[in-house]
Order: structure tokens, then C-alpha cells, then sequence
């Protein structure tokens, strides 16, 4: 985007003025919470001023999640808990970008959910039935289960997100709504799995959607970074200019993925997921792909920020 | 195969004489169960007359199934109900396949199964332990259930196969287990669904096996239809000579695609999923990947074939 400044160029380095002219050429931040934030319940060291302040001056500070387990007014609780200056229209969650993306469709019959209830709930504000939702398993044997299952005739659209219920017959049921081509197919995300502190692999909603994706022979429209849609929400609902935003993230293949696809300004904070040794070696990489997963910018955490803006 | 025959041939239409030279070119006959020699229970006319008329004629008939559900002995008490003349050591199933591929790398540790008894049953046969099979669900959270996995160090292979059981914590498990390098990643089959009567989707094993790759960021081993495993391994048990054995099957992407990358003659029945439509399709494509699901020969059904081997 800056012509000025060389990709992957470490914000830290650079003089007052120059990182005054990067936030003046600035209207809006869309922030990725986990890695960029906070780290679980814990919140990144400065994070918390760098968000108020860029709020202080006016900035409009959107929070962009991929997780759709939580509705925006929980995230809002975690936040202001946590010291952020939040309210619930800065939240982009996938659970409400699946409902505004239903919405604008004019949807009116029923979804069947495979997810958790910050999907359902953001239904029901929006005054959409939903069936599906907690745990269903194979009671006895899977012909009984068949002879049981009864196809909802109104189920119209198919919203796959996080589920720790998961299970076989859902995916049955999933597929079988599918069938019909007239019914939609929305994922909240497909990030392959959860980061964690411990040894174990926790699936995330992309190899569930996968499987669904799999049996049904359909591919779903993903609304979480870094697919597209949630530019258009964003420009839609809060009426952004790509050209004067900027995407803060610690994940390459979600956020700095979404902010050049829509062409935003891109910057990655090392308190994630993502090494300086990852982004360097797309910069050198000659795969064509790799460029487009190139930050404009990185800071070793947000909170590094804050030197150019007290 | 045979330079005197075009692709695609109607065996029906030939003559007597010419029948004849294409069955003295084959020992060896590998038959797929469903679509071929039977529909759920239905034996379809001619197929048992036909098989056991060409174990008459000294054919070497092998039963080759992606079903992993089925022991072989259970396989064969079916076959057997219906009039086939079979023997537990004509019939390759995915689970058998599945365990004689571990037991050929000297594998001694345990296997965590995401399958049913016919996997399970197969490895208490070779003397393997295993764990996982049955219901396994998440209780009460998903932060409860990850507390209380204790991944077994003995795990040194995840076996996937059709399981009416699968669930989220069970891909939790297999992720966990697959993140060790040298833990083996086997899968009895990809089919994406079963074929069935009523208008419900029936995932079948494919979109578990996705599910798993997916999370787990590894290809698993397939050891069934079309993958050439099943050949080295009929080569090694049986002995057989590629190019004097034919696979006879209902599907293009199974049964014929299997029996073009090992240089069988392939042979295609319309009595299950595929039309001549299809197949026709397939002849007059342009695409490169469809010329190996072009069969040789084809048959409304294995029985008509009986006119020629009275």
C-alpha cells in the first residue's frame, strides 16, 4: 500500500513522523483478538492502552473474530473486563456475519445449525428458527437412526461452526438438508484447529466443515477472515473505505490474508502464532501465492505502538 | 488391454468365439459385492450362477469391498446365504487390508480406531491391541474432556473407517495421536456416501477420513479402491498376474480407476451406480484424469455373461 515503505517493514524502527503520516493515512482498525489482544484470559502487554487511545483519537476499532462460539455480547464482557473501550457494534464475530449474510438474503425458513449458541442466539435476534443445536448421537444403530430422522421441510440454509457435539448423525443431517440445491451452505470459518498450551491437537471449525463440505459435495461460503465477505459486511454496515483501513492480526493465512485480498493495510504482531522467521520467508519465497500473505507492516505485540501515540 | 477390442465394448454384442479369448487371457477375477453380486440384500439375477460357474472353470475369484464394517467371515456368511460359493480367503476387505498393511511394517504398538468390530475384530485376529471403538462422547464440557484425555504412549497408528460413532472428541484423539511423526495414518476408503433407497444423505467414510486429514494436516493411507495398496497386496498373498486378471465393478472412480493404475482389465456392470451414460461420458471426454475411468468392456449385469460360459 505505502509505496514508501518496503513490505514486512518493522514499525518500531521507524521515525515519529513517519508512523504519524502511516495512522494519519488511517480511519479504521479492524483488530484480530486472540494473539493480538490476549492470549486466553490474559491480556497482551499494552494491548489494552494502544486500543483506547486509537479510539481517543478517533480511530473506529472494529474487533474481527474467526471464533464463533462466543455472541458479541460476550466478547464485549471478555473485553471490558479485560480494560477495552467496546461496545457490541464494534464486534464482528463469524456467528453474526453467518446471520447478516442470511439476512441479506431476505432468509426467512429455518437453519439447521451445526455449532454452539453464539450461533443460535444471534439467530434468534434476528428472529431466525434454527433446529440441531447440542449433543445428538446414534442411540441405537444407524438404520434405526435413519428410519427416525424426518427431513424438516422448512430448513432452508445449512450453518456449519465450532461444535464440540459433532457427531455422525449430523453429519447425516447436514447432508441431507444440502441435497437440495436450493438450500444455502454457510461456514463461520475454516481455521484447522485451535492453538493451544498443551500436547493436544483441538480440532477447529475448518475439519468440520470439511467433512460436511466432503459428504455433501457442496463447497460452503465461508463468512471468517480471510474470505471476502466480511469486507463487504464492513463496508456495508460501517461503511469503511479499504483504501483508509488497516487489519492488525497474528495469523498470515486469516488476517493479513484478508487485508490484501481487500485491500487494506496489513500488520502483524509477533504475540501470536506467527514468527518474524514465517513472514520473512514469504517475503523471499518465490511461490506466487506467498505474496499475498506478506504484512505491510509487524511490531513484536501491539503495545509497541503505544511509544508513537501517548 | 486387449488391442482387438475398442474401450467400452458391450461384451453382450461379441461373439461366442471372441468371449472365449478374453476369458483364456484371464486367471485371476476381482469382484466388487455391492452394484455387482448383490443391492443391500438382493442377490441380482445371474451374478451367483455366473461366479460360481467361473470358479468351475478354474478362475481364481477374490471378493474386493470398501466396506470396513464386515469381517470377512461375516462377509462371507452373507455371500454364502445367497448362493456364492466363497471362502473366507477370497474376499479383501478394507479392515483386513487395513491390518495386513500394519502387520507388513512389523508394527507391535496399539491402534486407536475410528471405525467399527470389523476393523477391530481383524486386528484381535493379528494379535493387535487397540482402543476407541464405540461411542465416545463429550460429557459435560470440552475443557473437561481435554483434561481428562490421557493420550496412551502405546498408540503408534490411527486406523479410520466407517464409524456410526464419530464424533468431535474422537477426532480430538486421532488428531492428538497423529501430531507423533511416526504415528502410521491408515484409511480403509474415501467413498463420500453410500449409495441408498430413500432420499437421506448416508456419509460414508470419506468425509470422516477428511475430517481427520484435515485437523491433522496428514494424507492418510488408503488401502481400498482405487489405491494400488490392494494390488501389491494381491500380488503378495495371491500371487496374481496383473495382466491376467480383470476387475469387474459398478463404480468408475472405485472399481475401473483401481483396475486401470494396475493394469487389470476392467470390466463395468450397470447394475449399480453408474449409467452408460456416464461411462460414455467418460469415453468422449476431453479430460486427461478421465481416460483411467474408461473401462474395457461392459455388461448390464454379471449374469449376462452366463450365455457364454455354459
Amino acid at each position: 500500500m505505502f509505496s514508501s515503505f518496503a513490505a514486512l517493514t518493522n514499525i518500531s524502527k521507524l521515525a515519529r513522523a513517519e508512523v504519524r503520516k502511516i495512522l494519519d493515512s488511517i480511519d479504521t482498525v479492524l483488530v484480530d483478538c486472540d494473539g493480538v489482544l490476549w492470549l486466553e484470559n490474559i491480556p497482551i502487554p499494552g494491548s489494552v492502552e494502544v486500543i483506547n487511545r486509537l479510539k481517543e483519537i478517533k480511530k473506529k476499532v472494529i474487533f474481527v473474530t474467526n471464533n464463533s462460539t462466543k455472541i458479541r455480547e460476550e466478547l464485549v464482557v471478555k473485553a471490558k473486563q479485560l480494560g477495552f473501550n467496546i461496545d457490541k457494534e464494534d464486534v464482528m464475530s463469524t456467528a453474526y456475519l453467518a446471520v447478516s449474510y442470511l439476512k441479506n438474503t431476505g432468509f426467512n425458513q429455518k437453519v439447521y445449525v451445526i455449532g454452539s449458541k453464539g450461533i443460535t442466539q444471534e439467530l434468534e435476534s434476528a428472529g431466525i428458527q434454527h433446529l440441531g443445536i447440542g449433543p445428538d448421537i446414534i442411540q441405537t444403530n444407524l438404520a434405526n437412526a435413519i428410519d427416525n430422522f424426518r427431513p424438516d421441510p422448512e430448513v432452508g440454509a445449512v450453518i456449519v461452526g465450532f461444535d464440540e457435539h459433532f457427531s455422525y448423525i449430523k453429519l447425516l443431517k447436514a447432508a441431507t438438508y444440502l441435497s437440495k440445491p436450493a438450500c444455502l451452505f454457510i461456514a463461520t470459518n475454516t481455521d484447522e484447529r485451535f492453538p493451544t498450551s498443551t500436547d493436544l491437537v483441538v480440532p477447529g471449525t475448518g475439519s468440520i466443515v470439511r467433512s460436511v463440505e466432503t459428504v455433501s459435495q457442496r463447497e460452503a461460503v465461508v463468512v471468517g477472515k480471510p474470505n471476502s465477505y466480511i469486507a463487504e459486511a464492513l463496508i456495508n454496515e460501517y461503511g469503511i473505505d479499504p483504501k483508509r483501513t488497516i487489519m492488525i492480526g497474528d495469523r498470515l493465512n486469516t488476517d493479513i490474508l484478508l487485508g490484501t485480498r481487500c485491500g487494506f493495510q496489513t500488520l502483524l504482531v509477533l504475540s501470536g502464532v506467527t514468527t518474524l522467521d514465517e513472514a520473512t520467508q514469504k517475503k523471499t519465497s518465490n511461490k506466487k501465492d506467498d505474496k499475498d500473505l506478506i504484512p505491510d507492516f509487524y511490531l513484536n505485540k501491539l503495545g509497541d505502538l503505544m511509544q508513537f501515540i501517548h
